[in-house]
C-alpha cells in the first residue's frame, strides 16, 4: 500500500471523510488512490481559497474537520486568507499540503518555495511527512491535533515520493483534546462578581455559543442584571425564535467604547478581551474601559457552555419568577416592498428565511439590518467573517452544505468580497448544494468610504474615490453566475427580491440573487 | 506631509509611478494622498493576486518596477502565488503591505497575522517600516533593492501609524546595482569550450533574452556548431522575423533529457541548470546528463547579453561567410479553417498576431504548436510562466498593457488556470487596456491527465478523473466575461476564430475569446 492510500484511509477512520481538492502533480497518487478508499468524498475546487474557505464552513457545522488538498507553496498560500479565518473561528480543519519529492528539493525547481514559513502563519500544529511509513500515524496526530480543544488548522505537508512509496500502512484513530472543565472555584467568583455592585458585563464567544449555553447565559441575566454580549464576529451563532438575543459587539469603535462604557465587572466566557479591529487616530485599541474588572469564566480550549451551566445553576436562588424576558419570541416582519436598500433586504430574508437555515453573513456594510430583522424567525445557525480576511463568505456557504445536506443555506455576500472566490459558485453547481446567495449591491467597497473618513483621510479627491469604487464597469453577478453554472436571477426592487428568494428556497440546489441596492448620496 | 504622502513622493521621484491597488483600512491614508500626487496612477484590483501578476507583467515590460498596495497579511497572502512567479521571473517590483498600527499589534486583533513569515517566501529585500520619519528613506532602498541586479520583490510593510504620521519628507532617489560585467578570462575559457569536441548547448536564461544577446548568440552557435536552447519558461522572449528561433528546453521530463543527451559543453547564459520540474518515479531530477561539463558565462546578476557579444566577438573569425541560418524568416501560416484544436489555434495566432505584439502564454498542454506557428510574425516578446504558480497570465498581461499602452497584448489562457485571477479582465476593463485575452477551452486541467500516468498513477477510477475535469457544469467564459465588462465572443471553430480575432484586433479595449477545443479522445 502506497503512502496516499493509508493516509486516506487513516483520515477516514479518524472521521475526516470529506477532502476540499485543489490538486497538482505532486497530488497526483493521493488523486488516484481516491478510486480505491470511496468512503472519502473529494469535492473539486477552482481555486485553493475556496477549497480551505470550505473547509471552514464544514468543520464550523460538522464539529469535525474536512480535510484540504493543496498544491506546494503557491497553492497553500491562495488557500492562506481563509485558514487565517479558519483560525480565528478556531476551526478544526486538516490542512494537507503536496511538495516536491524529498529528495527534489535541493534542485530548487521552479515550484520550490518555503512551505514551512507559509504554514507557520496559519498553522496551530504543522509536520512534514518524511516517510512512507510515518505518514499515516502523521495524519492520525494531525487529525487529533485539529480536533483538540479549542480546534486548529492543522498542516500536514505531504512529499511526493512519500505519497507514492511502497509500505504505508493505516494508522489507528488517536484521541484528541476534549474541553477542559471549568473549576467549581472560579464559577463562584464569577457569581460573586455578577452580583456586586455597577454594571456587569457577560461577553460570550467560542463555545459558550451553543444553545445550551446560550439558555444558560439568559439565566445568569435574568439572576443578575448582566446584559449579555458577544465576539463581534462568532463561528456559529445559534439564533431565532426560542433563543437568546445575543448582541454581537458593534464593529466601529464608536459604538463599541459607547457600550461598554462603564461597565464595572467584564465576564468572558469562550470569548478574548474586546479589542478594537484596527487602529484609529485617537482611539484606544482595547473596548475595556478603564476601572473595569476583567474575569474569566471559560477561555478557549476550556467547556464555556458547562460553565454557563454550572453558573446559571448556582444563581438559580436569584432566578426571577417570570419567564426570561430576553428569549426572542416567533415573530417575522412582513414582507417588503418599494425600494431595495439595506433595511428592505433584511425585511425580505426576515419574512422568508426557512426553517433550520444556515446564514453565512459576509455582508459587512450591507448587513446592518439582518440581526434584528432575523431574530424572531425560526431556529438558524449565524456563520460570519471571523478573521476580517474578505471572500469567505462563499466558501464557507459551501462546506456548510457540504456537512448539513439536509439544511438550507443562504448566503449573504458583499459585492467587493464576493469576486475573492467567486468561483466558489462552480463548485456548488457541480455538488448541486442547497445555497442561496444575495449579492449586496451598491457597487463599492463601502466600507472603505466610512473607514477612510474614520482614520481622518476623508478628502474629496476623485483619485482616492476611484479605488473604493466598483462601477465602470459594474459587476453583473447574474452573467458571473450563469459562468459558473448556478442561475441566476436581478432584484432591484423589495419585491423583486422577495419572488427571488421564494423561487430560489423553493428549488433545491444553488441560485443567486445579485440585490442591487439603491443607491445612498455620498 | 504625513508618511503616505512622503511614500508616494519617494516612489515617483524613484521613477515608480504606477501602483497596483487593493487596499483596506490600513492603507486609507496611502489612498488618500494619492490625491496629491497625480503622477502616481493606481490601479485598482478586485483581487490581490491580480495587483501582484500586475506588477510582475508590468515590471517585466517596462524594466523598472511597479509597486503594488496589499492589506496586511492575508492581502500579502492573496498575492503570494503571483510574487512567487515574479520571484522566478526576477522580475523588479515593489511590493507595499500595509499593517497594523504598530502599538495596535500586541492587541492580536482579528486580522493581525505573521506578514514577516508570508513575506520572506517571496521576498528578497523585507523591511518594516518603523518610524514616519524613515518611511521616506525605506522606500528609496525598497526601489534600489528591487531594482539591483537580477531584480527581485522588495517587500516594504507600512504600519498604519506610520502612514498617517506626521514628519514625513520625501527621499532621493538611490542607486541601484546594474548588472556586474563578466570578465574576460570567462569568456575565453567558454570559447575554448565551444570550439572543443563533441555536442555543445548554449543554454540562455534571463538577460541573455534581448535581442542583442539572442543575435549574439546565433553568431556564437553559428561559429562553433553549439546548438541554443533557452530556460523552459523564460521571463521575456524577443522573437520574431530577424531574430534567431531559440527554443525553449521542453517541459516533460522524457523529451528534455532526450534534447541534452549526449552533451559535452552546457554552457549556462543567464539561465540556472535546467531541472526537472517535479520529481517522477524512475527519472532524473537534473537534465544535466553525466560527463557533461556545465560552463558559466553569466549567472543572474551578471551581463549575459554583454558577454554573449564579447563571446560572439572572440569567435568572430570562426564565422561562416553565409547568413545566419538560425535567424527567422518572416513567414506566417494561412488562416487555418475547419476543426477548432490545438494546431489550428496555433495557426490562427501565427495567422494574426498584430506587429509589436507581447504574448502572454499561459496556455499549459493547449500552447504546443504556438512556438512554430508565431516564430515567423513580426517582431514580439513573450511572456510565460516563470515559477508555475497557474494563475498569472491575465494579471501578466494586464501589467504588460498597463506598461505599454501602445502595443497590442494577447493573452493565451488555459480554462483552468483562467479561473484563479478571472477578475482580472475587469480591470482590463476599467483601465481600457487593448489586452485580446483567448481562453483555450479543453474542460479539463488537461495537463494532470498527463501527469497522472507520468507518476504512474493512472487509473480507469472516475472518481479520480473527476478531478481534473473541469465540466459538469462546463465553464461559460464569454458569460465570466460579461459580467466583467469586457466583450467576448464564443468560437467553435478555426474559422470562427480568425473572424473573432480579427474583431478583438481591429477594435482598441480588452476583448476574449472562448475557444471550444475540439475534444481529443483522453
Amino acid at each position: 500500500m502506497n503512502g496516499a492510500h493509508a493516509l486516506i484511509r487513516t483520515l477516514v477512520e479518524a472521521g475526516v471523510d470529506v477532502c476540499f481538492a485543489n490538486p497538482g502533480t505532486s497530488e497526483m497518487h493521493f488523486v488516484a488512490a481516491l478510486d480505491d478508499v470511496p468512503a472519502m468524498r473529494a469535492v473539486l475546487t477552482l481555486f485553493e481559497g475556496v477549497a480551505t474557505g470550505a473547509a471552514d464552513g464544514y468543520g464550523r457545522m460538522a464539529g469535525r474537520p474536512a480535510a484540504t488538498l493543496l498544491h506546494l507553496g503557491p497553492g497553500l498560500a491562495n488557500g492562506i486568507a481563509n485558514l487565517h479565518n479558519a483560525r480565528r473561528a478556531r476551526t478544526p480543519l486538516v490542512n494537507i499540503v503536496g511538495d516536491h519529492a524529498t529528495y527534489h528539493k535541493r534542485l530548487d525547481a521552479p515550484l520550490e518555495s518555503d512551505i514551512d514559513a507559509l504554514a507557520s502563519a496559519v498553522s496551530g500544529w504543522f509536520r512534514r511527512s518524511l516517510t512512507t511509513s510515518d505518514v499515516a500515524a502523521d495524519a492520525a496526530v494531525a487529525v487529533a491535533a485539529a480536533r483538540s480543544a479549542p480546534g486548529c488548522v492543522a498542516t500536514l505537508v505531504l512529499p511526493a515520493d512519500v505519497s507514492w512509496g511502497d509500505g504505508g500502512r493505516p494508522a489507528d484513530r488517536m484521541r484528541h483534546r476534549v474541553p477542559a472543565p471549568v473549576r467549581p472555584a472560579v464559577v463562584r467568583e464569577v457569581a460573586d462578581a455578577l452580583t456586586g455592585e455597577g454594571p456587569r458585563v457577560l461577553f460570550l464567544g467560542g463555545n459558550a455559543l451553543t444553545e445550551r449555553g446560550l439558555l444558560a447565559a439568559a439565566r445568569v441575566a435574568a439572576a443578575t442584571g448582566a446584559r449579555l454580549l458577544c465576539e463581534t464576529f462568532p463561528a456559529r451563532l445559534p439564533r431565532g425564535a426560542g433563543l437568546p438575543v445575543v448582541r454581537p459587539l458593534a464593529y466601529p469603535p464608536e459604538p463599541a467604547l459607547a457600550d461598554l462604557a462603564g461597565t464595572r465587572h467584564l465576564v468572558l466566557a469562550g470569548a478574548r478581551e474586546p479589542v478594537a479591529f484596527f487602529a484609529y487616530p485617537d482611539l484606544p485599541g482595547s473596548f475595556v474601559p478603564e476601572g473595569c474588572e476583567v474575569q474569566l469564566l471559560a477561555e478557549p480550549g476550556e467547556d464555556a457552555t458547562e460553565a454557563l451551566c454550572a453558573l446559571a445553576d448556582l444563581l438559580a436562588d436569584e432566578l426571577p419568577s417570570e419567564p426570561i424576558a430576553e428569549v426572542s419570541l416567533e415573530r417575522r416582519p412582513a414582507p417588503p416592498t418599494g425600494a431595495l436598500t439595506t433595511r428592505t433586504l433584511a425585511g425580505a430574508v426576515g419574512a422568508l428565511l426557512p426553517e433550520d437555515a444556515i446564514v453565512v453573513d459576509e455582508a459587512v456594510t450591507s448587513g446592518a439590518y439582518l440581526a434584528a430583522a432575523t431574530a424572531g424567525c425560526p431556529r438558524h445557525d449565524w456563520l460570519t467573517l471571523t478573521g476580517g480576511a474578505i471572500g469567505q463568505g462563499l466558501p464557507v456557504a459551501t462546506g456548510a452544505a457540504v456537512a448539513c445536506p439536509d439544511r438550507p443555506v443562504i448566503s449573504i455576500q458583499a459585492d467587493g468580497s464576493a469576486m475573492y472566490t467567486i468561483t466558489a459558485l462552480w463548485t456548488q453547481a457541480r455538488e448541486r448544494l442547497d445555497v442561496t446567495t444575495v449579492i449586496c449591491d451598491n457597487g463599492a467597497y463601502a466600507i472603505l468610504d466610512g473607514e477612510l473618513e474614520r482614520v481622518g483621510a476623508a478628502r474629496d479627491g476623485l483619485r482616492a474615490r476611484r479605488l473604493l469604487d466598483l462601477t465602470g464597469p459594474a459587476l453583473n453577478f447574474v452573467a458571473l453566475a450563469t459562468g459558473l453554472g448556478v442561475p441566476a436571477r436581478r432584484a432591484d426592487s423589495a419585491d423583486e427580491l422577495v419572488d427571488h428568494l421564494r423561487w430560489a428556497f423553493a428549488e433545491p440546489g444553488p441560485h443567486l440573487i445579485q440585490a442591487v441596492l439603491q443607491s445612498v448620496p455620498r
